[in-house]
């Protein structure tokens, strides 16, 4: 079986987590990595070994593009990419416009023979495959997803967004359980010189990202003491005859990567099928995002 | 939107509670129920308003066959229901045996045109799904499931296999947990006049249900203190950066039935897009499991 070619598009956590994730992969090999012109010249003792590219048609033939960019470049970028026949993995986040961006962008990717699996990093992702599960156990019943716990977990969805806020010189998001199913933020700014914490507050507050839930903005010398990747999730659904559990907990860029390199592996099952099109991760058959050539082989410990 | 048409087949406890799962299901309706002859005769009010037939064919046209019988019958009823081009769904637990009888009884789905979603209860069924998803959260890592907890569970599979058993009048199997990843078997057994307990526990002992677990099998007189219909599973996840856990518990055959009767919709969705042949749970889209038309509807939650 010929190995699925691979660009890391996007150089942060989540790109440099990803290429620790391919490296685990017998079945992938990195191609390269995708980066801004802008940031071509900086030397990272991470990518001596690694192609780096300002575009993506400079490495050749790529089976699947990892889009480790921030969420709300996604979608104009799968379009760019769609109109290059590359089929594109990525962790868009923001819930509410899932379906309707998956609905707009299934149509070109038809028309292109694409596929893209989209919304594919844990939540959204693989706690909405548990949450799907869930209902399939029992299908009246209550489901709560509670981030973060009581210590709180780097949200990097929100962290993204804060830092593209003029004035911001660094920040991170926090996200804390407050009560099962409900969540509270706190975001922690580095402020440039000269930089108005008030008309930042304003900003965060009214992005969609934070407007929904109760947000601490909090001005500091050094985001360091509250610099953390961890993060967790606890899915639970109550139903009449049944009660479900599930906790995920660890280093967030960490199991965010390994959702998307395994959503290559469903990417390319559908493409081979010429099944073209976006597809969220629960429109994938669980089967395909594992390694092995057999059925046998991936129905071990089924 | 036509309504699947189901008929359950076998009208032991999992029969019984599909019924009650498919009365859940706006998108299904319960054509009969199939049962032995000999049992035809026997009034059961739960059956008042129900067609029972003692073979399939009597019940017109079926899209669904739910095969609530004991596993070790399954394979041979899925082959008797293919040659009559009915699909079927079962929650067949034997998991050493899965990805062979797959592979054998797939090639006549394909010639039939039939689909069959196959070992679809909940463990193996939805626990596997579980499996497998927490083996894309972290690709490296060790997995155990440990069934039952400190109390113990019914093992509704083990329960009808020692009920078949000459000389048993009535049975119950609880598995309980022996430590993470294992567990233990408690057999309790009423026996009919005559019969001999040593004989029936070296049946038990033998049998590939019990074989590779501590089983310790007790003469009762009666299994009512003993009976439950309570089961439960933790499985666990450890990976080099992430943590997972889920834990199910609840009544025994409300969760198969739930299983079984979202497959029939999985079922169904296959035959819509002639996608014929045998697939296990984790080989169709979670999203075929749940109900609604649009992918909207059934993105909800996502």
């Amino acid at each position: 079986m010929q190995k699925i070619s691979i660009a890391i598009v996007g150089w942060g956590n989540v790109g440099r987590a990803c290429r620790r994730a391919i490296g685990e992969c017998s079945d992938m090999v990195l191609k390269g990595v995708v980066r801004r012109p802008s940031s071509l010249s900086f030397g990272d003792p991470e990518l001596q070994t690694t192609k780096v590219v300002s575009d993506i048609k400079a490495l050749g033939q790529i089976d699947v593009a990892l889009l480790c960019i921030p969420s709300r470049e996604v979608p104009q970028r799968i379009k760019e990419y769609q109109a290059l026949k590359i089929n594109t993995v990525d962790s868009y986040d923001e819930h509410q416009n899932i379906a309707s961006l998956r609905r707009e962008l299934d149509m070109t990717a038809k028309v292109k023979k694409t596929v893209s699996v989209f919304a594919a990093g844990w939540d959204p992702g693989t706690d909405s495959s548990v949450r799907a599960l869930m209902k399939v156990v029992s299908l009246t019943g209550r489901t709560t997803t509670t981030f973060g716990g009581e210590q709180g977990g780097r949200s990097m969805g929100h962290t993204v967004q804060v830092k593209s806020i003029d004035g911001v010189k660094d920040a991170v998001a926090l996200t804390l359980a407050n009560g099962r199913g409900k969540q509270k933020r706190k975001v922690y700014v580095e402020l440039k010189a000269g930089a108005d914490i008030r008309k930042i507050e304003k900003e965060i507050l009214s992005d969609s990202y934070f407007k929904s839930e109760p947000t601490e903005v909090i001005a500091v010398e050094s985001i360091e003491p509250y610099n953390t990747l961890h993060h967790s999730a606890e899915i639970e659904r109550t139903g009449m005859e049944v009660k479900q559990t599930y906790t995920v907990e660890g280093t967030n860029p960490e199991f965010t990567a390994n959702v998307m390199v395994a959503s290559a592996r469903a990417c390319m099952r559908a493409v081979r099928k010429e099944e073209y099109g976006v597809y969220t991760f629960i429109e994938r058959p669980i089967i395909d995002y594992l390694p092995g050539n057999s059925p046998e082989e991936r129905l071990e410990g089924y």
